[in-house]
């Protein structure tokens, strides 16, 4: 199957590209550096590589930035951003999917634990994964029989916790990370969030 | 108390007036017919609002819209007025709050059912739901201390499915919504989307 990978070139990114590439051919996406450019918080960058890429059989997106700040420091810009990006990024990742993406293929979107477990500094990013979450059940309902629309939600991935110099056994290793969007790809559910933590 | 009560107007307004006015004194608040006016997808109107009431103990707000249509009928502006307006109103009356609200004082803001229980044609509003429930659990980590915020999460009011000729059987009360609104404000949780379904 071909698979659109956006946020093919983050750490994420890289451990699904190699968790999808013995079965499938992955197309990777991102601002820089990846076979097509796409900037997410611009709809018309989206339509254009989906137009670049033609048909896949699925669509994946790590992608996407919202502002990790105190709310004293989060001014309206930053919610702005975070709300264009990755959010509405996401949102119009699905909505200009179709004709894109095969029937009965899948979009999985990406969210994360800050959703349900918020910390000091994630108002904004809090808002965009719940939002992102509740977006992908109304979403599936919608497109049932067309496509199929999941959210992978990620617990603290121990790799980036090793990076700030917490403890990484806390976390996630970013390849079993990857292991969940491949079962959101292979399998059959939909309006779906899909954990992905350290159990 | 002094309360301060957004979307004053409406069905929910008009019982949760009814029901906090036996004990507490309700300063009405809408775009129009109001003790003071406000549109809530202007962060400056609502910065002139808090001006205009002084101190309050509370902020209710059953105020904020968000499109509802199936997903090809929503145009890329029916998202950006439902994130500006139900979404980040709600936000911004939190994040305007400060210096306006007493000390442990709370804010209450309004989802709904479609976050967790989609339809066709919610897409928007299941976003904009959910990502208030994600922001209230968010702020309220940041707050402690200085004002409890948390979100009722209506289900659907049997009064609306009558005017939509539906059996109002299946839905709660106007009446019983308003008494939850009425819990956040006397009780003292923090954080939590609290449930007003019927039974």
């Amino acid at each position: 199957m071909r698979v659109l990978l956006v946020g093919a070139t983050g750490l994420l990114g890289t451990e699904i590209r190699r968790c999808l590439e013995p079965e499938h051919e992955v197309i990777g996406a991102s601002r820089k550096g990846s076979d097509v450019s796409v900037d997410l918080s611009n709809k018309a960058s989206i339509v254009a590589m989906y137009d670049a890429v033609g048909k896949v059989g699925a669509v994946v997106c790590v992608g996407g930035a919202a502002k990790f700040a105190p709310m004293d420091a989060l001014a309206d810009d930053d919610y702005a951003f975070s709300l264009a990006n990755k959010l509405m990024g996401q949102v119009n990742l699905v909505r200009c999917a179709s004709g894109h993406v095969e029937e009965g293929g899948s979009v999985t979107l990406t969210s994360g634990t800050l959703s349900q477990q918020p910390m000091i500094g994630s108002a904004a990013v809090s808002i965009v994964n719940a939002g992102v979450e509740g977006f992908v059940r109304a979403a599936a309902l919608e497109l049932q029989g067309k496509m199929r629309v999941n959210v992978v939600s990620p617990g603290w991935v121990a790799e980036t916790l090793a990076s700030m110099g917490k403890d990484a056994a806390q976390g996630i290793a970013a390849v079993d990370v990857a292991k969940v969007y491949k079962r959101a790809i292979d399998e059959t559910m939909t309006g779906q969030t899909l954990l992905a933590a350290k159990t």
